[in-house]
């Protein structure tokens, strides 16, 4: 698989430079990945080995029809000048980081209460509290498939623990959540499109479907910047607290994809039609105190203060008899539990075909490739 | 059919007074009208007539339950002490007004892009967005059988148009729109109450039916007050903008009538079902801020600025890509489309009893001779 | 029955004391109570009989998992060192005000237009103006069964009443209602539990039945604070003006109890599921302006004004057509009247199982044992 890595990001006709030392170690360590970078760094690393390798890049663009070709081509484009020593250090620089932030994440993934370690999840169980963190801060904390199935996974265990009576989910480091990693979709030349799409539906589908039938008062504690599935989430929790830090940002439009985590039914029950459709079709990004007011937030703490205060909410609630906790919160969900369960199976539905959309691919090259 | 309109303002009995040629070329000239005048303006014309060739009105006003005879009574009254050279010079240009309006509204009149001209709309479709503006601004954009009918037609042709990505509502001058046009129940004498129900029921149902499916996003820019059905029909668009001379009134208990445009299922989601009764039952009118903090309107944007600001957020809407803009918008609508179908039905058949009671009759009467 | 009561307040083997005169007469007076003392005043009473006859308190206090001789041994110990005679003192003056009180309610109560009296209401019919008053200020206008069946009955007079065209419901005094008498469940060592729940089971459902369907718009005017049910039941109404003294409290979890009066399909409708898990699963006590904010309330008016205020709206929408009014009040309703009942079901299934739980009854004795 990693050899498969190697020969997407290089090229199938790839061989290692032997010439410098350095470099050629960069090479070989970029085997040792255990994950595959994401696509835009991906395409820098293609970049750097040709600029390093062949010098600038020649001939004419490819057409912007021709959107992987085209996006390798700008890439290339985007260190023109650059001598082939300083595109082999910068090589070999940017693979060193990719191993540390690995290495990085391996420490801080820790074993669930079950003695179960998720990658990209830290979780803590203690005075009737379970709180998972999604602890991938160098990737914004974005949701990669292992951490949507460990998700699940946790919910069922807080669940099925009778001394747990409240489940708080919150963000490690400045951003909360960036959504769904892109680098899922990494896969997509070697497995096909449809492939990669049905598995993708199936595990949204299992996510929320989590989200919908979770037993137990659920919290979420949005640190900083929310995009994409952690936005539309929030309303399935009984609670949401949110940094002033925080923003709400759901650009399915702008990526050529649509509404998920029934946020079609729940965004207009929260703020009206009219204002969630201006959020879910016209991508408009909501500051804390917006997200406030549209009844997606119930609380906006300052960034300072935030985990403490919300630790001590939380501690507060933890007090109350878990029963009347557990029953009144599914009283609320029993409502409305039949149709989110219809809305997300369509949502599913629509999603999956959004993803083999041209328009989506369009969408999501011009977002790999977009200058920073 | 327009001597019946003569007939039915100076009483069957008329004859044309020959003695000024002016008032008697007045006479003639209203015959040429294509539109019956509304009730008021018709009122009025019947008063001068009479204070003209008659003189002051005489014996006691007809008791108030006899509505018709009673509102001839009191607008005849209003011309007391008026002489008939007086009289008939006022008549006079009471008809050259109105034969007036009647030219401009002609020469308003814009054909649609295929080629058909709707009286009281102008369309214009460039840059993928399809724009629709209400156009009798001497009615107030008051919505005619006509236009009802124009605008279920243009939007099937704007979402057959596969140019067109954003459809646009707005009126022309000061005013957004006035609602149904109370001359569209003109023809009452002619043809029966039950008959004008029945046929008014028809339209109103296949114009929010039109709305309610209506497949690309669509925009209302409120560029001042709004009445009825033209706020009624705000919650089915997916983003409304409005001027802050913008108002909302939805006048239906006082009017003897009842509400529609879906509105007894859309006002309750968008605002909660107490302060939706409040503008539904009670008639409270709101402001473009109040509109605004009860999420019947996405913005609220100074009158100065009004069009410009609404084209440049328009133009932006306007480069997203297209097939994620209507499944987007229809996924969110997918949630509701049956209830609305269902409440819009209900609506209907309530309203059209309205129509027939007693109570609708004597509030259009008050209304119709009101002190303005 | 009464000689039950005093038996429950002062243990079976209770035998009046006949040394002071005025402490036995407040013994015999306590019998003429037409309706038993809540139980924080039953163990008021029984504490300061043992205190008058028995001194303090001795042994050690009974575990507290068993709830009920808990609770009397810390009401005796709190008038710990009060002499004999001052606790007799303090006893018939506890009696003495018992009676006045009774007294007063009865006088308070007046006729309904039927002639029909219900203790705790006030009933006015006057204008196209049906004000029902709560009216046991001492008690905080707590609703007792009578009361709520009388509230059924009320709703079908005013409904039957051809001159009533709107309903208004305010409380007496500072408080507006403090929601479910406690003292309802006074019975529970007579009838036994089951019994009781299935008897305020059924008083429930038909109470919340009643303001589902009531055909007329319906006002409720809070003067003051509002607890439990008298909160869940405000999005039935049509209008509901607050005091700025007003506050909402639900504390069902607390209590043990479960939400009820169709709040949890209203209460996410009006504020969203977030703000809604906030107020009935968190127990979030809402200031007046808070409510306005959450859609709970439609204006805020001082409290100095409040009464004169609310009658001067209602006096101008008791102008308004009769067929009208009822005809858009229920074209609204009937949106959600079937959904409104099957959540009403639900809900009360679900509380009756609450009021046989160990949670409820531990809550209930821990906060009729709280310190004031």
């Amino acid at each position: 698989m990693l050899r498969n890595i190697v020969n997407r990001i290089h090229g199938s006709g790839f061989r290692f430079a032997s010439s410098d030392s350095k470099f050629a170690a960069a090479q070989a360590n970029l085997k040792k990945l255990q994950e595959a970078p994401d696509n835009s760094t991906k395409l820098k690393l293609y970049a750097l080995f040709k600029q390093a390798t062949a010098g600038d890049v020649s001939g004419s663009a490819p057409s912007r029809l021709n959107f992987v070709e085209r996006a390798k081509y700008d890439a290339w484009a985007n260190f023109k000048g650059l001598t082939a020593a300083d595109a082999q250090e910068k090589y070999a620089k940017l693979v060193d980081e990719l191993l540390g932030e690995e290495a990085k994440d391996a420490a801080a993934a820790t074993p669930n209460s079950s003695g179960k370690t998720i990658p990209g999840l830290s979780i803590t169980n203690e005075n009737h509290i379970y709180k998972i963190t999604l602890n991938r801060p160098k990737k914004f904390n974005a949701i990669t498939w292992e951490m949507y199935d460990g998700l699940v996974d946790s919910l069922k265990e807080a669940d099925a623990d009778p001394s747990v009576k409240l489940v708080v989910i919150t963000g490690a480091g400045d951003y909360y959540c960036s959504g769904n990693d892109l680098g899922n979709f990494s896969k997509i030349a070697e497995v096909g499109k449809e492939k990669l799409a049905e598995h993708a539906g199936g595990v949204f589908d299992r996510f929320v479907k989590a989200f919908i039938d979770f037993e137990k008062p659920l919290i979420f504690a949005v640190n900083g910047p929310a995009v994409g599935i952690a936005v539309t989430l929030l309303p399935l929790a009984n609670l949401v607290y949110a940094s002033d830090s925080a923003t709400f940002h759901t650009p399915f439009v702008t990526l050529g994809q649509s509404a998920e985590g029934t946020s079609t039914y729940n965004f207009p029950r929260l703020m009206g039609s009219l204002k969630a459709s201006e959020v879910l079709i016209f991508g408009r990004k909501l500051t804390a105190e917006e997200a406030y007011e549209r009844n997606l937030v119930n609380e906006v703490i300052p960034k300072a203060s935030f985990a403490a205060e919300v630790d001590k909410r939380i501690a507060q609630f933890a007090k109350l008899p878990p029963q009347a906790l557990k029953i009144n919160k599914n009283i609320v969900r029993d409502v409305d539990r039949e149709a989110l369960h219809k809305v997300n199976e369509r949502e599913v539905k629509v999603l999956m075909n959004r993803w083999l959309s041209k328009e989506c691919e369009q969408a999501l090259t011009a977002f790999m490739t977009r200058k920073k």
